[in-house]
């Protein structure tokens, strides 16, 4: 791929999201087929002064470490990991597989020990990057496999990833700070406020998002980005909620979840599809069942759902929460080996209130 | 590639070469052209019950770093080398180029600075070798890249690896088993004794190897392997050789190379091409003008030149030596960043006597 956005896409994941100084040790890690994008990433580090250091990762590596090995195996952490999540000044991570599916034959529980062993690694990226001690960005280069799952041919599918990056302007970083300028007007209105109330198709759900901060999602840390998130006050969310877009991860797609929650807890869970999937994700841990993130999703070049949260999260007129880890900067602070995100679209008859006052109607904001 | 020599090769460099223990950490290193491999390897190593940590490569990365890195950035190294040389208990490292020139356009004296800079890998690798903290064994996948060198189809070049690899043995492990008995016949034979003598066309070089040690070198740190060596007496080298076969390295061709040795020392060097390359590479530092290392090549199953010196140096009939680095537990104890092995083809008309008794005559072993 020789196209000319893939320099500018690399410059403005060095240069804009993570900011890479002088000196720095950037990790860049990816699945092999982003091959390049990860050099061209790797030029614009040295470009900046800084220390690239490529971890390219192969397909089926982790699932056969996930399917063969022994507990000593799976519980195993390797130095590369270790160096990219605790060590580096920076990550640059482009998810870039070739069969989304590569973990669907792979025993769940055996994952849930896996994700379990690599959680410090997790805390280790929330606790430093709350710190100011390390910076990150993840990104998503378009392979076939992705393209396969958004229904569309490859070389559609990378326009679509294009646009929704804002790598069709001249200045993509320009573009996103006029996207954050936007977002911050919506956080300037939402700041002190405390209930939010959602309600929609299958969905009428309260949680408070008292003295949390909300997160200017502004292609810092995601890329595409484009989401106002917090950490909802953890026994908060009451009701219920049914999402309207299958999660897609391990290798599973869980199709139309519907939870219930009892003082911030998920009392019930359902699905139509790989249901004991869910409720095992659910079972990993306490902070499985809770709320570590609440967001709206702002970015309207993102229009389609793709099966692919990194862009289905940020469509704009949609909410989404995660149960599991919450961002400490946001104010939460619960913990699990989790972070799954779900998505509620509220474009059609969804209506979000704060504070008794409307913010949202019909997927549009309306302050 | 779903040949099933693979996994035999995966196999026997993990159980036979390495031996890897239970809980050893293998680090896993290569170009990601030889994936299938990597792969293979991986679940070799999880069979034996290690911790496989896989360090694939892109093609350019090295080259982009030396062509555009500034002195700090070529200075630099990484962490994820430092553990596979340093700190990892075993390393299997597959050689898997996609372009053989890839460094040709670079500067040599950038090249030198780099090489220079991880010199202190190659130490770490030698003296952790000799310790025996440390086993590494390196091979190479067949890419089109090394078969286009060879002069041959992909295919045809893959069989050639194979055979020379004697993974067309029912077990290669026992093949290579025999092949290490007839090597210590000579080893043994050659206990104690102190001065090679070499004549062939352009060549005639006398050296010591009083109160060095011969290395049978059986399948455990190259694969294909096949060689006895040694390291000279730093001082003892005197006279001339003539190279057969070019140089292929760091992207560049040095071809007919002659060398002229007094009391150890390269005093005069000359090439017919790239010979300020050559010079270049001997003024690193005071050891590259000092042979490392002197060697039988006894692989039988090779028998043409292939433009690789994994390959070229064990043909059967030949001797290598190299300027630069020794091997410790040869008792060598010439240092340098460099490591460059030189290639005599003593099979038609040359002669090897050791103390004055006949060693080899016309590439065939007369004791």
């Amino acid at each position: 791929m020789s196209d000319p956005r893939l320099r500018l896409w690399a410059r403005t994941l060095v240069a804009y999201s993570v900011d890479v100084q002088p000196g720095q040790r950037v990790a860049i890690t990816g699945g092999v087929a982003a091959a390049p994008l990860l050099t061209a990433v790797q030029r614009a580090v040295l470009e900046r002064g800084g220390h690239p250091v490529l971890v390219p990762s192969l397909p089926d590596i982790e699932a056969n470490l996930i399917a063969h090995g022994d507990d000593a195996q799976l519980a195993y952490i390797s130095p590369v990991d270790r160096f990219a999540r605790e060590e580096a000044d920076a990550l640059i991570n482009v998810l870039a597989e070739t069969n989304t599916r590569s973990l669907a034959g792979v025993d769940p529980e055996r994952q849930r020990v896996r994700r379990t062993a690599r959680s410090p690694l997790l805390e280790a990226t929330m606790r430093r990057t709350a710190e100011g001690a390390y910076k990150w960005v993840l990104t998503l280069f378009p392979t076939d496999a992705y393209a396969q799952d958004a229904d569309m041919a490859t070389p559609e599918y990378a326009e679509f990833v294009y646009a929704a990056c804002k790598l069709d302007a001249p200045d993509p970083a320009e573009a996103w700070k006029a996207q954050a300028a936007e977002q911050q007007r919506l956080i300037d209105w939402l700041a002190g406020k405390s209930e939010l109330h959602l309600r929609g198709e299958g969905t009428d759900l309260r949680l408070s998002v008292a003295g949390r901060t909300w997160i200017n999602a502004d292609g810092a840390r995601n890329f595409p980005d484009g989401e106002l998130f917090t950490g909802p006050v953890e026994d908060s969310a009451e009701g219920r909620v049914r999402f309207s877009f299958p999660v897609v991860t391990q290798g599973r797609e869980i199709g139309d979840i519907r939870l219930k929650f009892e003082r911030g807890q998920v009392v019930d869970a359902a699905a139509a599809r790989n249901e004991e999937f869910l409720i095992q994700t659910l079972d990993t841990d306490p902070g499985a069942r809770r709320l570590g993130e609440f967001a709206f999703g702002t970015n309207f070049d993102i229009q389609r759902f793709t099966k692919n949260i990194l862009f289905d999260e940020k469509i704009g007129g949609t909410v989404h929460m995660a149960v599991g880890a919450g961002y400490p900067d946001t104010g939460s602070v619960n913990q699990s080996a989790v972070h799954w995100d779900m998505i509620c679209d509220l474009r059609r008859g969804g209506e979000v209130d704060v504070d008794g006052q409307p913010f949202m109607r019909d997927g549009r904001f309306v302050v």
